[in-house]
């Protein structure tokens, strides 16, 4: 069912700071910010040549990240995304099995424009999983 | 300077409970466990199209995972791996630069019998990043 690892999402204390370690520390292809509104978050992608990873950072009040980071305040990796065909035989499947699914169980619409969902962490080895349609 | 993600690692409590999930529920290429007694894990890969999703248990009385089950009960995602071209090129830029590496500097031969090193997490986002040389 799963495809590809689609990205890893790191939130990040110091975004400028984080993006420099990723460009000159490590030597990566590092994008500029961008402001997510809808999503409370402001990124940077750093593109590998088979993945990607998002540097996130709260933006706004309402920020799905800033918890994390006042629980994490180093920052971490805040969720893994790995691609499926279709969403909602996805979830279906998550529900059959057993698994838990964040929200009301509708995908919505994630920061790539595309469906999304999320698997309740305590059901995955503590680790926050994203689904996302592609 | 880095290349692909080469996997990221995910350390879980139960490794055939972690292998039937992603098996099961997320239809994943999994493979059978093996031992690493010179690494203190038992691993699964799990096979994505662009990269692999390494499933870390503890094996024997000092396994690097066992620490950190302890603090994380439910599991969590233990460190990523990115490849390098060259492990003591790359060792030396983030010197350069003003990471620190954990050991001793020295690359060790890690569990793909490849030479490995690991960046301190504090300098990382909280986030345990080996680099591998392939």
């Amino acid at each position: 069912m799963i495809g590809r690892l689609n990205h890893i999402a790191i939130a990040v204390p110091d975004l400028d700071a984080a993006s420099a370690q990723y460009r000159d520390m490590l030597g990566a292809d590092v994008g500029a910010p961008q402001d997510e509104p809808d999503h409370g978050v402001r990124v940077v992608f750093v593109t590998l040549p088979n993945t990607k990873v998002e540097l996130l950072h709260p933006l706004g009040d309402a920020s799905p990240i800033a918890g994390f980071l006042q629980k994490n305040p180093a920052g971490g990796i805040h969720h893994i995304c790995y691609e499926v065909d279709d969403i909602r035989d996805a979830r279906d499947r998550l529900l059959d099995k057993g698994a838990r699914v964040l929200g009301d169980g509708e995908p919505k619409i994630g920061a790539h424009g595309k469906p999304v969902l999320f698997v309740h962490p305590k059901d995955f080895n503590g680790c926050l999983v994203e689904l996302e349609q592609v």
